[in-house]
């Protein structure tokens, strides 16, 4: 049975002596952001991830979800009673607004509770992750009325939340959407059609499940400018807006999955249910897009939830499992073969795993304050520059991210040997359940994309520039730095290699757009490492400031050690995607389609 | 519900036009080999892929098998049914010694039908061909009376087989091993002990079932040099060598899996069970070890026929699924959207999957090719050569092969999208069902060492040495072939840092071990990446003589485009695995094992 102890030390190392994020508080908004209470909060929650949510995973696993022939779901297990608990104890809405009943502590204070939710239980992790998701989709585009009635219950955990996108014939290209809104005389839809793929669409862990879905109103215009955004709840309100009636809308079936059984991933009927219309008729994306692009973020937070609680399972086993000797002589004398953590390649998994990991947390728990930072700090330009890294680095984020941490979970579960397939040693669910990170809220294809037909050039190619231009002033500072010069140097090389793939794409891109696209994942993949080693070369400055302080933690040494891993040998595969790139289209293009 | 057309037309090319394997008819062995029969074969087979395994391949999976009270083990609905048929049409025993009821065709005939049921039907394509492996196992090591008794009702199907090796406490270091073997005064043995992982170990398709299982005869040398192979029937056989009473083996349990659910992956139990040595006592491993080689041929050609199953799926979505525009333009101007197999990043994966399978396929034959030819050859330097081709290349099949065939099954999953994750679609289990070709017979990490620890420096480096002057004379041969220069560039350029990584690790790996233990899975796929080059200059080569002699048959214009892709966008890798190789042992070795 895996094990998960969250990793509380690092967890706190990139807050505290990376971030600072103590110096929040010197703002009003995040007054009571005080290292003590985030303490409390962070060893509260890796008790309930290690103790009940851990647990239940496997359990979450094997039960899945079931449909009863009334369309309603029961959970797996102990999914609703652990639900129970974490409203009961308040654990949710840590970052929403008090005026809605949330605590609102910082956003990357929610990112760490998340982390653990989603080592410990992804598939439950997301039912509260979705809840947020739709409450933020009200708070941004709601009328007032919308927000009391809806907020505070969705807030507290008293009703979840959903995003109703997708349908059978359209995923990523929304603008083919059929749902149908059909408006009645007082103000509200008839909402018809059929979404797929609605996870935490139906359960029974909460009294009323409130629906963010999409749909067409009738005579608007086709394609993405004729969306709307509407609320569906699946009780509707009686006056004193608690739950009334049922809702024509309701759950067909549940989806037989690879991975996140334990979540009920839903096909929604909708027969002319009734609708509330979120912001602007017509206008729904907009909305759907500030919303998506904070999932975004959780999805590569919980990439590397699943890489990380992998890796704690591979390195237990790596320890424990004797087998061979050491190429250098055996090491445990006293048994018959050593514990293979002495051999090589198992050590480079781990390395690689574990490099990643925290460079991947220190990336997440950074994009995380700029974002708290975007709201509070008084510098424009400051929030400015906020801005532009959150939509640089979201895609980022969610595709590169996704993309390692599905290699380095499979890397974990390598080390198992033949034990790695077998479900009782749960590593094979860690695969399974990181598998949906690189597919949903949008596939990293199109996150690749996103960032290269979209994001870079966005207002001048401003944000990469404003990046770029840290990145020189950080290593200018520490140029002397010789203790560190490995770090500054596989920076300095990372950040020219991405100029130079930059300057690439936006000449042969110009000239056909297919060049760009040939490109767009090796490029975020570039991007990456570039922004992973300036990550690194951060924490490593950090570590060394700790020890030329006199620590003698070896937290610190081992901090340096490890980012040397990802310095020298991660780093090199920079090259081989710049050398991708740089063979533009062509290769993949001159296959006539039906040549395949 | 996904569908499998054998890949008829590249099969043939590879084995007809770039092989010739008609020329093996010229040895008396091959002489009935010849191109009507093998095409007769293919076709069948074919037709028996598409139309019999590939619709039990989503019912071995949901269904899997199901162990009895008694310990008896019942094959998802129609297992049983198909493989009589297989047994009655005489498909089994095709490369077998005649002499035992084989048709004694060329091995490469059995690589090309192995992989057409691997690809449709990978979990039933497992028991037939474990007897194989059985069946060589008692043909090299066991007595004429062994041989007499067991091989006609192996080669005909009749009985099947299994290899026992792993126990709960050891698998790659099998010096560990305790089941123990008691000599009896018949000359037999009763063997006690537990293996586990045991494929196709217990079931209802055959009327018998032959264990070859290792274990220690009493008093035997601890270690590797202990170890024995014996037969150990499910049935002991009568007088008349038919099946007569039950021995004391028998399935404890069967694992639950993350794929090849269709395959009863058994735990066994010997209980006193009767035995009959195969070779001498304490050498089993050779008699193993032998068997063992085809073993990993065959599972890197089970890696890339999941990845032509999986690649076969994808094509049709892709070219299906209408979803946003191409970046340069609607191309299905007539529907809402185009077919994604028009977006650069589908293709992307598409064309890394195709010219990744097609290399691999022409790696694998060639190589089944050699085994072949050693056996006939006259020249006993050609003989010698292809020995060491096979021992040199059979980890980089094994290890490299199945390495890529995960990742661009995992590509083709991705282009589903949503529907990639969802099992009704199929493309999940192709994915779960690759994954074990990563583990078992050698986990990769175990092929990579066996690559650079041994075979890489048996006999003074002689293996690489003369696959180096092969391509050299290749590369003289064309020289002048400006048409496909860019292959034969590529080719030495593959050619010259494979070179410098294989002096980097002799100087290197002599100083410390573990600088060739943490280069060595790097060092695989560049010997993986150089062989494909070799392989895709050759095809390329062929493909171009065709055209050049008013071939209009776009087969071959497709191939250089293909290889093309190769060359270019493939071949990148080789400088980012030699810059991971040059870091050495430091950076992965320098973490103590506490800090992990």
């Amino acid at each position: 049975m895996p094990t998960y102890n969250a990793p509380v030390r690092d967890m706190k190392f990139i807050m505290q002596e990376m971030l600072n994020i103590g110096d929040l508080t010197k703002y009003e908004k995040f007054s009571e952001a005080d290292t003590e209470t985030l303490d409390a909060i962070i060893d509260h929650g890796a008790k309930f991830s290690s103790e009940i949510l851990t647990p239940l995973n496997v359990i979450g696993d094997k039960e899945g979800c079931t449909r009863h022939s009334d369309g309603s779901v029961t959970t797996p297990t102990g999914f609703k009673e652990a639900y129970a608990q974490m409203v009961e104890n308040g654990m949710l809405g840590l970052s929403a607004n008090p005026e809605y009943g949330g605590m609102g502590m910082p956003g990357i204070w929610s990112i760490a509770a998340g982390e653990m939710q989603s080592a410990a239980n992804t598939a439950f992790s997301m039912y509260p992750g979705l809840t947020n998701g739709a409450a933020k989709a009200i708070e941004i585009g709601g009328t007032e009325e919308q927000k009391k009635t809806f907020l505070p219950k969705m807030v507290s955990g008293q009703w979840t939340g959903t995003m109703n996108l997708t349908e059978p014939h359209c995923g990523t290209d929304l603008g083919l959407l059929k749902t149908k809104a059909v408006p009645q005389t007082d103000g509200s839809y008839k909402i018809t059609g059929q979404k797929i793929f609605i996870s935490a669409g139906e359960h029974d862990m909460s009294e009323n499940i409130i629906h963010l879905c999409l749909a067409r109103i009738e005579g608007a215009p086709e394609g993405v400018k004729g969306i709307s955004l509407f609320i569906v709840p699946k009780f509707k309100l009686d006056e004193k807006g608690e739950v009334g009636p049922k809702n024509a809308v309701s759950c067909g079936a549940i989806e037989h999955k690879m991975g996140i059984n334990g979540n009920a991933t839903c096909v929604m009927n909708y027969d002319e249910a009734d609708g509330y219309l979120v912001g602007e008729a017509d206008k729904g994306l907009r909305v759907m897009f500030v919303m998506m692009n904070r999932a975004r973020l959780d999805v590569g937070m919980q990439g590397l939830a699943q890489s990380d609680v992998a890796y704690q399972n591979a390195v237990a086993y790596a320890k424990d499992r004797a087998q061979g000797r050491s190429l250098t002589g055996p090491k445990n004398t006293d048994g018959p073969a050593d514990p293979i953590i002495v051999h090589p390649d198992v050590r480079r998994m781990l390395m690689e795993t574990k490099a990643f990991n925290e460079g991947a947390r220190a990336l997440i728990y950074w994009s995380a304050l700029m974002e708290d930072l975007e709201t509070v700090h008084p510098d424009e330009k400051f929030r400015e520059k906020a801005d532009d890294y959150l939509g640089l680095l979201t895609p980022v984020i969610k595709g590169y991210l996704t993309d390692k941490a599905l290699a380095t979970t499979i890397d974990c579960q390598q080390i198992f040997g033949g034990h790695g397939f077998i479900e009782e040693w749960g590593m094979s669910q860690f695969v399974r359940d990181t598998r949906i990170t690189l597919i949903y809220e949008g596939a990293n294809g199109i996150q690749a994309l996103d960032l290269v037909g979209r994001k870079l050039a966005k207002n001048g190619g401003r944000a990469l520039m404003t990046l770029n231009a840290e990145m020189d002033d950080f290593l200018s500072e520490n140029s002397e730095n010789e203790t560190l010069s490995e770090f500054m140097e596989g920076l300095k090389k990372a950040k020219d290699s991405l100029s130079n793939a930059t300057m690439w794409l936006m000449q042969n891109g110009m000239q056909n757009p297919d060049n760009a696209g040939s490109g767009s994942v090796d490029y975020m993949h570039m991007m990456g490492l570039t922004t992973l080693a300036y990550m690194w070369a951060k924490m490593a400055v950090v570590a060394q400031s700790k020890i030329d302080g006199g620590s003698n933690d070896e937290f610190y040494s081992n901090k340096i050690i490890t980012g040397r891993y990802f310095i020298l040998r991660m780093l090199p595969m920079l090259d081989a995607h710049f050398a991708k790139i740089k063979t533009g289209a062509e290769p993949i293009m001159a296959l006539k389609a039906s040549a395949f």
